[in-house]
């Protein structure tokens, strides 16, 4: 069985080149948080300022793309208007949105190319070695590290590559496992498989933009990871195309034939080559999927809860736990109707669960699977204190879950320094790091004159620990923003590698985070990595800046 | 809390030198058995060759070992005796057997090294590599593939670095992982971890005598791997001291900071370095333990059992489907008991399952996790058409499951070939790797006049695809062992490339499986792995001629 749809008209724009998602799509601050936004920060939503206009960007000149980079795809897809590069010069962190909504992007790629197959990748990247073209990988274009900055190394040409054309689905429907193309964006790649019966079951909060090769080059988690896995997990056989030669791994469900050259292509973001085909395991579409919340007495009773269900594999496929203040933060944003809220308030009161914290559970499956899990949950969820919300609070979580991301548009827009960042550890010093990294960002926030709100949960749990995701708004430093997040960035990341936590769970390292690589993996590690690198990309062409200090 | 036994007295050797496993055991071939040998191989099993004395191996004379290896551990810890060198100079392979039984081996180690610990490890490699020693990282010595031969590259003297002193048992209870030395071996392991309420939960055949360095350099997979994971699965953190350093990755649950290099040491078989600890998750001591066996009809009905079981998250913890000539064999060699086996094909035949697959399954875990598992399991296995053969035939397989290679010394006794090898391929394609391999196996055997017994299993199943484990036996060449048995593994190996199965699913590369490494990750992939190795290993110390063509 085989769908794969042919080349789109390209490059086709339907997102918003300054923001988030949906073009024609716009979240909306609820009165709850346009009060928090005044009362805990101090700022007047109502005062918004619009990002500059497209017209108003002065790019650098482009560098003329060498013509046997061209002739690799053919003249009409390389691409070099203004909107076209400066749509492929930024991800989608808070220093990529800030810049891009003032008008401040001077550096982008010189042009986009837009390969129709992993033999034009090869070719794109051969000729590229040859005459010393720096080439960026481009899939969604959702990465929140800088994994898509133009950095040009020694190399004065610089291409995005753009894998949208590369779209292929193929299920293999006895082995439950299907090859992908690196283009496909999730929504592209799930709604292809449910025709065919079956999912991937991979939802991160990027899910409608991002892309099958994005997935694995950074190795994603999705919401959904308890049950269905992180992305990583999901993947049997890769194929890379490095400027030297391609790399396929066998179709098997495993192998003992040495080091995993697999596990050494996923999370490579684009470093080491192009990854042109992910072979992925899938499962039976669900015949159900139910969400519901509880409310735990505090995040140490939540963790211990996530902990015991993590390590009985007893999990849902979807468990989160917020911490008081994200608990309080939500409930508090989310109130639009004044009346329910108020319901909620007394239901927890006179169950003493007042300031707790909130877990979302959500499954997926068979009938008979999620009933079964459900029920077994409950009794590890009843044992631990918390409190049944119902389905409602599921429910409500699952409509919302790629809001995020419009939601930031809007608070950026009101002058919110708004970021996300995340780590993991073990269960044994999980509360170290959760209070080592919480302190650092609040103390780094209160050193800029700008304390504001740190929120955090725990989204991804396994048996032997858990990630802990932070988010944390505060006014922004107008005309300094991005000091001030690189001074908070700076002191979490640092506190993070006090802690022995690593430096992303599942953001990947992009520029952002490879100051902090060696920190991660040690000297020897970063040395291996490079002797890797050095040998498939000598000219070093591939995605330079990232990953690697 | 921790667990470490000081260093015992060093060498103490409690194995036969010459075979498998307690000096003072011995296997008996049952009645079963002897007339297979008979009827099929035209074999007199009473006629059997001892063992050539210890006394009569007439091993090349020891290089000296520089003075600065021996100084790194002291030199009441370097050992060059003659029986010191011969345990270390083959592995357990069938042609390792044949060498040793014949007397027939020259070549050994220089001398027998046993660093204390990781910093003696480091100094040794580092004394190894300025004085250009070759370095054979040395645990259980179970190897079947040439993982431990005394091969010398460019060197003139070569040592075996046995890490039997390094058995650290650090238990984290409450993220139930545990740091553990690589030279435990596996019931040193378990032992330790249940005094602690714990388990690993990795049982391969070598079980008894490899250790936790083996099971990470190899990739191991235990029979219990349904339910507990293959080796690699558990190790979440590992640290290896190479020649230019240490790498030590981070103990969290997961990182997304770039390609895994926890995986890049995992499997590297000694060629990079010695892993000198692994950290795995462990899981709270089962409750329950229970095994049972099951006739299907034939091995595609019980190959169709077994993909449900995996791809529907219900397979027992061990889960083994023999096809029909391993079920037909394993059942008249069992047959001590006339009256019992007579019974036996009663009932299968009145359930119109004679000629059928056997079926093992078992259990571990939390008493309220058997009981559910295993209803589930008996539902699919029924709907499937298997019948029922109770928990007798289940405890039989139980009680004999370390028994396999003592009973292969006294078929090498016997003047028998037996080997076994094995491979994975997914579902859809395991069918035909199936069948090529068994027909490439016995085409070599009659091709070399020695037509033979042919069986094959599936013990190791997943969601997407499964192993398949071939055991073979013939009557032996005489003076043409080796030849004969690279004449059928050559032509095993070669089935194997053509259906694009893995040259090996958890037996590893080391000596035997090199020359096909390239078909397995291709050109680059080679090129990859010895860049790695290269700068990790610049003087090409470690383990020469293994994994690496």
């Amino acid at each position: 069985m085989s769908v794969a749809s042919g080349p789109e008209p390209v490059p086709h724009y339907d997102t918003k080149w300054w923001g988030w998602g949906d073009a024609g799509k716009r979240a909306e601050l609820s009165a709850g948080a346009r009060e928090r936004l005044r009362e805990e920060l101090g700022i007047d939503p109502a005062a918004v300022s619009p990002p500059a206009p497209l017209e108003s960007f002065e790019l650098a000149e482009a560098s003329p793309v060498p013509g046997p980079v061209v002739a690799a795809v053919g003249r009409e897809f390389v691409f070099d208007g203004l909107e076209d590069r400066l749509r492929h010069a930024a991800g989608s962190g808070y220093p990529d949105l800030v810049r891009l909504r003032q008008g401040a992007i001077s550096d982008a790629p010189d042009a986009v190319v837009l390969p129709a197959d992993a033999a034009q990748v090869a070719a794109v990247l051969e000729a590229c070695t040859r005459e010393g073209v720096a080439v960026v990988p481009f899939g969604g274009g959702t990465s929140v590290v800088g994994g898509v900055d133009p950095v040009r190394g020694e190399h004065s040409t610089l291409i995005s590559l753009d894998l949208r054309r590369l779209k292929l689905v193929e299920l293999d429907a006895t082995s439950l496992t299907a090859r992908l193309g690196p283009g496909l964006r999730g929504p592209e790649a799930e709604t292809a498989l449910a025709g065919l019966g079956t999912t991937l079951g991979h939802y991160p909060q990027s899910y409608e933009y991002a892309t099958i090769g994005g997935f694995a080059a950074t190795r994603s988690a999705g919401q959904a990871s308890c049950g269905y896995g992180r992305f990583d997990d999901m993947v049997t056989a890769i194929e890379l195309q490095a400027p030297t030669g391609a790399m396929r791994t066998l179709q098997t469900p495993h192998t003992a034939a040495g080091p995993s050259l697999r596990e050494l292509v996923v999370g490579s973001e684009g470093t080491l080559g192009v990854i042109t085909e992910v072979t992925c395991r899938v499962h039976q579409a669900p015949e159900l999927e139910a969400y519901e919340g509880w409310m735990a007495a505090d995040f140490a009773a939540g963790r211990e809860i996530v902990r015991t269900l993590a390590q009985r594999g007893e999990a849902p496929d979807v468990l989160r736990l917020s911490d008081e203040e994200e608990t309080r933060q939500s409930l508090a944003m989310s109130a639009t109707d004044g009346l329910a809220k108020r319901a909620l308030d007394t239901y927890l009161k006179v169950r003493r669960r007042e300031g707790g914290c909130l877990i979302i559970c959500g499954w997926k499956g068979l009938r008979e699977h999620v009933r079964r899990r459900r029920s077994t949950a409950a009794k590890v969820l009843r044992r631990g204190g918390a409190v049944a919300l119902g389905s409602r609070a599921g429910d409500s979580w699952q409509r919302g879950r790629y809001e995020g991301p419009y939601l930031r548009d809007e608070l950026l827009g009101a002058g919110v320094f708004v970021e996300t960042l995340e780590t993991s550890h073990t269960w044994s010093r999980l509360e170290h790091l959760y209070t080592e990294v919480g302190s650092a960002i609040r103390q780094a926030l209160a050193a800029g004159g700008t304390a504001g709100i740190v929120m955090c949960h725990i989204s991804h749990a396994y048996a032997d620990g858990a990630s802990l995701y932070y988010t944390f708004l505060a006014r922004s430093r107008a005309g300094q923003e991005i000091e001030q997040w690189r001074e908070v960035k700076t002191a979490a990341c640092e506190a993070i590698v006090r802690a022995e936590g690593t430096i992303t769970h599942h953001h990947a390292v992009g520029r952002d985070h490879a100051p902090h690589m060696e920190a991660e993996v040690g000297a020897l590690g970063i040395d291996a990595l490079r002797a890797v690198k050095e040998r498939l990309d000598p000219a070093g062409i591939m995605n330079p800046g990232k990953l690697l200090p």
